[in-house]
């Protein structure tokens, strides 16, 4: 043992034997899954099964968003240099930051501040909401997780929050981002509706995930999305091409139905 | 459209309306799970259900492997200098490489090769993994997928190729994986079980994917694991503590059952 | 031109002919050291040749630190498994960060504030420092840029604002820098000297660079460290060793004189 | 002492003194060049005083090329989504890759094959360049370092072998080059200059660096002015704009003379 002697509650790793958290690999292989071991690793221990069925559906909703995210084209542009996957995969996890992902983390502190002023304060969930928007504005800050470039009716949205319903997951934070939804409308006049990052903020809140985490959420959903990007790159176009950020037609299958 | 135009294959997006692959995106939430996303991202179809299993069970295999493995080392390194969550697991996922990760690929190669010598020259399955095995030792290379500086009977595999055989996934690559263990130790001498980048190999070659994304199964994996050990780093540690890359012990639950 | 037709002040690229800021590359070679042409990409104009000597000198001060930092530790750990040399690179880049080279930036602003009291509210030096660092020390920060983990007299530092001081950079700023370090000792009774970070971050806000680039600076001077380190990783160690934080001995050339 | 002692020859670390190489870091700052301290670093010696001007030639004639090269797309493209310099730099970094910088090795092996031709077989610069040629032609192989997309006539070549030859440096490796491009038009009747990657692989040859380095240089160049790029994103462009490839306007200075 060396005065560099350190601990890691996570997995342990003896020869021919692996556990996570307690639980052995193999007796969790089948068992359990992706969603839960997601579940597992980050919070330490395994989730309802319910709240396993949710994180599903936050990572399989946020697997991808086609070419134009930044975290598509900068993969694209380093792989298009003859870079291996993993250059390709970390560029593009590089762009999931502030602006493009950061929104989840962003909209998590806004709700905590609004429940907090509702457990402390003993504001309803329209005062609260109320209070923090009109925080944001007057520091002239945009509130994150609401509105969108391309959707105004976010259909991830809509199906987050009534699997989130079905799965006894939603509750007081999920009020809290409604109000905030209606209170905008009465406040500035503009429907700024939740968008997926502000859905997937409210359930997070809900699950109590660390904020620090929320982009890995993200992170983790895109990683296979990034992968058929390069993946298509590395196959169907030429190296070193100009990749352009939105003339790109979509000419895969038809819309079918499961 | 501009002389740049182009053209992708996986996801439509349209105002209020996402598809991928041509299922909407709102569908899939909730009905299908992350591995069976990861199946048609990367293969254009949903896969039948055993398969979306499988591929579930190859993903929980390889979430975690303690604090050793060079992509955590490397994750902790940039996140003990107070480095967001995106550099570090991209730093995690540059790791994962030639000898991190790497052998998955180069494993479907060696199957890939049998398999040839099978179906092009007659050969059975002993005869083509004796040819391999030769041709690799006149050449000097080791086979990847084989052995494990931690684990001789690495519970993982066991586990992996039983699910295989349940869910009828199992087929000539397992078989012929297996045959690469009992003539390498007729051939050798020794005993190199498969390890479980081998297996993954085997089923990888099973569900037909190109080798060119094996090690983007291993990042899909590791992206939780790294999660995991950057947060624990980044709430239980001090920033730029020197890290020593063996010296650690586990402190977190004792093992317990499902 | 189309709808993303956007500009950039750098570099025009013509055939057979490239012009950096309007200088021809090829009439800057031979002519300009890569220590002005920093200045000149960085700032728009040529310097004058002194100023372009104190950028030459801090970029060779921060060349390398031997095998202990964070940035040399995860590309080192990177090179390891196989990747090539951009990965490790970009792994040894993304170690420069808030604890790791981020104290240049944290120490402009510090500078900054306090030349904003001397400009604005007409403090001396000595009064603009104590009142920095009485606001720092209310706040519970420590000031960045004073203080070292192994040097408390570094070699570089005395020599950057000699060579400063020759080359006529030095002015304001190296005094307000001076008069941190002294009324630091009168508050709190500690003796922390201006590290390199801080000897850097004076000279930087000499020559008024924008804080933004502080880190910058350091990544251009360690990118050759980190080669180097790459290197010695990829010819003289095997790959995927476990790699001590600490525990190194120089064993390169005895100490001699240019 | 651990098990894990391990050594290394770059540089020498204790309290109040640093040694590059046996050199003292504060009697090199000021009396050496950074290019200097780059072969210093990557050589272990210091280079003659004209050795280190070729390398300062070679750094100023790659610090960039315009907004279009990958290196420069995916740093803009990480920089627009907010994140630090840091990941904008490391995804610029990972562009540098077999396509774009990579040439320079590639170049430097076949100067290599050529040389091994002439020195061991006898050949003449003609006969060696002559056979590599075929050999890459056979192999339905492109030889690197020859032909631009831009430019047939690059005014960084044409600068580098006047400087070599000013310097001392050009010898048997820059002859060679200039007969791979007489013979190659003898052979295929095409005229494919030498780019600046293969002139810069020829240097690098004439200075014994390993070819493992060569895109070692591209980066060390490139970093001030994927630095210049992401400076001018960061404050010139809206966050998460679309970044067209190639519809660029040069709007700095106009031309000017030294």
């Amino acid at each position: 043992m060396s005065e560099l002697h350190w601990k890691s509650a996570i997995t342990k790793v003896e020869p021919n034997k692996l556990a996570v958290r307690g639980y052995k690999l193999d007796e969790l292989m089948g068992r359990v899954s992706y969603a839960q071991m997601v579940y597992l690793l980050l919070k330490g221990e395994l989730p309802p099964e319910n709240t396993g069925k949710m994180i599903e559906a936050i990572l399989v909703s946020s697997v991808d968003h086609g070419t134009t995210p930044p975290s598509v084209l900068s993969a694209l542009t380093v792989a298009s240099t003859g870079a291996p996957l993993n250059a390709a995969v970390a560029a593009g996890i590089l762009s999931i930051s502030q602006f493009h992902g950061g929104a989840i983390e962003e909209c998590m502190h806004i709700l905590h501040k609004g429940m907090e002023l509702i457990k402390n304060d003993g504001k309803t969930l329209d005062e609260a909401a109320t209070a923090v928007i009109n925080d944001y504005r007057a520091m002239g800050l945009k509130l994150s997780g609401f509105g969108h470039r391309v959707h105004n009716n976010d259909p991830r949205t809509t199906k987050l929050f009534a699997l989130a319903k079905a799965y006894g997951v939603a509750g007081k934070y999920v009020e809290l981002a409604n109000a905030f939804v209606a209170r905008m409308q009465v406040i500035t006049g503009k429907t700024l509706p939740l968008n997926v990052d502000g859905a997937i903020a409210a359930l997070l809140c809900e699950m109590d995930f660390d904020p620090i985490l929320a982009n890995g959420f993200f992170m983790i959903a895109r990683v296979p999305g990034l992968l058929a990007h390069i993946h298509e790159e590395k196959t169907r176009q030429k190296p070193m091409r100009k990749i352009h950020p939105s003339d790109v037609e979509y000419d895969g299958p038809d819309e079918r139905s499961l």
